[in-house]
């Protein structure tokens, strides 16, 4: 009986073992991949100075930051807290060892990330992020956007069953336009209406910009601009037919067409998008946006996403530190494909061979049988408990694929046998 | 010019590149020979209630603990804190699943724990723990034991580079030693003198006993009972020839007998030995303990250890769990190992091929042809920067294996050469 409550605290992923394997395939897959495409593998504490941490948050973030302590203090007082991504530690990261890396400094961080928000379905308070970034030194060319999103996309592929499309856009469009029209001190809202304009109706979006008092004439010219999407040749051109006026704005038409232009050369036309909807949400994005969706289930919203950020580290450091970046969630993705039935974690047992020696006396041959298939590269594993041997299978059926039964016949003859437990069969074993 | 402090919290390891890359990398081995041994991975949360994780702890260890906030509180008030170890989320787990795993369970965690402790050279606040445990329902067979300690030797052996023994005790045989004397209530200075033995000169070994209060015939069978040490056979018979009516002495022999018998078995004879002063401070290990150390680096002690305890998860449940579990603790394994140089952090680069676009016009073939690369294995990078070919080269040949510049003849003709930057040879690129 339970004396006490030992549910996880909510907010917390915890699987079951069969989930768990699922899931560490997915993050080792994602690993491979972007270790593949030349980011390097860089980890940072999970506690850092709050100095640190707080230089580029504020607002929402800071509030659900986990504070640390050790001993009776107040929270006002803490000067350490839980990391709330991966950003802010690889700024830190950059400048702290800023002599020991060459630039342009590909990095990629897998780990858990912390925000104490309120707890609901498919948010969670400590969650995997899946990073790569790419700090340049002074500058970073446009074609390193194009990198980033190539990486992200063959990572998906390792683990995903459906199609996957990155939908992009270029921040300098918009606030180009937004100057061109001269609509600058409206900028924040008008981000916040597009950014938005997926989630709601259009009679919603049309009304939330007359609520920021457009005219007629440039509410219709925000409209369309923000249903503007396709690909690249339909957007570029339909941009550049604007005839507009504003080197930004140009500035990003032809970014957006070099970063598309690269992915099309990879053979990935077919995985992307330009997007005018497309402006993410964060401040410090300067350039590129982009976001990850599944055209097949488009209930599941954005998998992931990223973007350019003209100077990393300016609270840290004088130097300029552009980089672009890119992130997959993959403890929210998780638990969205794994309710959409887009993956399967009920099947699969783990171990290969479950050896069942007889009696005691077996064990010691069933121990070091187990040690030559290791060898030979399966998961091996030896029922050592007391139990009767008709226990002892079923346990054995229950975990592994294959038995093997070891009794004082198979101690004297070496002849052993298998039986696949899911077929029935049995046939004899061959060590190399 | 850096602005603020930007190295990590003191107590915190933060590696660079390449260093990273070879700590991945023993990660990764340890991972795949405990999963290969039969344990199954699981994920506890880092942040867990508080009265979980001191519900086994106190004294130090809760002293140690980080707390943790979202809001102004003082830490007596925190009801969630940051796992100090394994072992207690572990309980809780098994509580809570209980009906979802099959006993005996098998369970590997590799992950972060958190210890707020006075930083020192090579001890660590937050640091990686790669445990095993196999918990069982009502029972646990010893025989269990010998799996733990051979699995935590292969995993050793998959890094290592110079050889490890696990010395092995149980503590029946002391604390039967310790009945039959009569000195039950002094039974906790006892083990900490033995605990200590390592440490001390014989003679101060010697003292101690005296201090607490022992004859000097108690004394003599202390000292040499703590000396004993040797293979198997060597200390059982000893253990033997004491003729101590006591069952928890006899039992403790017997079992020590099994589990090294087994693990002879196994031919693991080279890398076991007996040792009646490993005792372990821990209070909940009830018979088998270990420690496992590198004979020709005494001076680095233990690199990692464990045991078996009757009940793992007493203060969550009335069912009895009895268990056994090791750990290696990496974090400070490979500071030890780094500062003895039994590793090599400084060398091999982690890119097999960086592609060199002349110019910006053969960007798009370079990473199609980085593409084709990666489907064949390799890590392949390619230089996007809009610098001088001199400047690219010298970066390529700094973080890769392997150059391949392309132009616009290579992009006509499809004719590729590959620069090793080890050797300085060409030879011509071939794709599969």
């Amino acid at each position: 009986m339970k004396k006490i409550n030992t549910s996880p605290i909510s907010g917390m992923q915890e699987l079951l073992p069969n989930a768990q394997a699922v899931f560490d395939n997915i993050k080792t897959k994602i690993s491979e991949v972007y270790h593949a495409h030349g980011y390097i593998g860089i980890e940072t504490p999970t506690i850092d100075r709050a100095e640190i941490l707080f230089a580029k948050a504020g607002g929402d973030t800071e509030k659900q930051v986990y504070k640390v302590f050790k001993t009776a203090e107040t929270a006002d007082e803490a000067d350490e807290a839980l990391r709330f991504d991966h950003t802010v530690p690889l700024a830190r990261y950059v400048v702290e060892h800023e002599n020991d890396l060459n630039f342009p400094f590909k990095a990629t961080q897998i780990g858990r990330n912390f925000r104490g928000e309120r707890a609901q379905k498919g948010r969670y308070r400590e969650f995997y992020q899946c990073d790569v970034d790419i700090i340049g030194r002074g500058s970073l060319p446009i074609a390193y956007d194009a990198d980033v999103i190539a990486t992200l996309l063959d990572a998906y592929k390792g683990f995903l069953t459906t199609p996957v499309v990155a939908r992009i856009n270029n921040r300098k469009i918009v606030s180009g336009l937004i100057a061109a029209l001269g609509l600058v001190e409206k900028s924040a809202d008008i981000y916040e209406i597009i950014d938005h304009a997926e989630k709601v109706s259009p009679e919603t979006t049309k009304k939330s910009f007359e609520e920021i008092g457009l005219s007629e004439n440039e509410i219709s010219k925000m409209v369309a601009f923000t249903n503007l999407h396709g690909n690249r040749e339909h957007v570029v051109s339909n941009l550049k037919n604007i005839k507009l006026d504003n080197e930004i704005f140009l500035d990003g038409v032809n970014e957006l067409d070099e970063v598309m232009s690269l992915l099309e050369a990879q053979g990935l036309a077919d995985n992307i998008t330009a997007d005018m909807k497309i402006v993410r949400g964060l401040d410090y994005y300067t350039g590129t946006v982009f976001e990850f969706n599944l055209p097949e289930h488009k209930e599941i919203g954005s998998v992931g996403g990223g973007g350019r950020y003209e100077n990393l580290a300016s609270n840290f450091t004088d130097q300029t530190l552009p980089g672009v970046g890119g992130s997959i969630g993959l403890t929210r993705l998780f638990f969205v494909l794994n309710s959409n039935n887009l993956i399967d974690t009920t099947t699969g047992k783990l171990i290969d061979y479950e050896i069942v020696p007889i009696s005691e006396n077996e064990n010691g041959f069933a121990l070091d049988l187990a040690g030559q298939l290791r060898a030979e590269g399966y998961v091996v594993d030896v029922v050592l408990t007391d139990k009767k041997l008709g226990d002892k299978l079923t346990y054995a059926a229950k975990i592994a694929k294959n038995g093997i039964v070891v009794g004082e016949s198979e101690v004297e003859t070496g002849k052993l046998k298998i039986k696949n437990f899911e077929t029935g069969e049995t046939s004899d074993l061959e060590l190399v």
